[in-house]
């Protein structure tokens, strides 16, 4: 564990990983405190920022979405953070991951199922950005397991 | 948008992956409408896996732990199924999804900061499935931006 995280904080975050949406009073009554000492430790969690957001993960095939996770190799001399910049401006792009190792960018698109309309984003992403060298383009279709911790 | 779906079940999916622990009334609030007729809505979208989980995103190098994204390419003639079986058994792999293109799978780890340790998990995922054709592996070293929808 990392140092300023309490036994209680893991277990605060790997029940609100199962459910975010867990009461105080059901997360003191889970953990056998008090409802005031667990609104007190995330308080903390989210001022920290050790809480990044709360979120709800949809069943995207069921509303109509495509999703698809592109992988993404830059050259040696690009600069990585303007690159970002320029991905922020599109909507579809719903999640931007720094990395290293096979890919320097992890993103995921939540877009229309048309593909000509894929395409359309797929190519504004890369036709904004030179050295891109290479995009692995990876749809998925079914969420089969989705923890986070 | 798909069938069944209401503008106002997009709206509160948007709210909600936005915060997913905004209570009834604060969305009531915030689309003009009664705490009633916002937890109806919301009984449904549950009910029908629309919402597949409310989770928390954590900040994974805070708390210690390595983040990384496996893009799995199988074999042909591989039962995809029983592969993903044997992934279920192993606790650090936190999302499985199913997928076409360039991979196959997607894999997300949440692993301990030792690459040693991290080496004998990775291990595990292909000493027991045969027909791993290729895996990716890809290390996230910062969220830049997540949004679910």
């Amino acid at each position: 564990m990392a140092k300023g995280i309490s036994e209680i904080d893991m277990k605060i975050l790997k029940l609100l990983s199962k459910n975010a949406r867990l009461t105080y009073k059901e997360l003191a009554e889970m953990l056998g405190t008090t409802r005031q000492r667990v609104s007190r430790r995330m308080d903390r969690l989210e001022k920290s920022g050790i809480v990044r957001k709360y979120t709800v993960i949809p069943d995207y095939e069921a509303l109509g979405y495509s999703h698809l996770v592109l992988g993404i190799t830059l050259g040696p001399s690009v600069d990585i953070d303007e690159v970002i910049e320029k991905l922020r401006q599109i909507e579809e792009v719903k999640v931007i991951e720094r990395a290293l190792g096979t890919h320097n960018l992890v993103l995921h698109i939540i877009g229309p199922k048309d593909m000509r309309e894929l395409e359309k984003i797929i190519s504004r992403i890369s036709k904004n950005n030179h050295g891109l060298e290479k995009m692995d383009i990876t749809f998925v279709t079914e969420i089969v397991k989705f923890e986070t911790l």
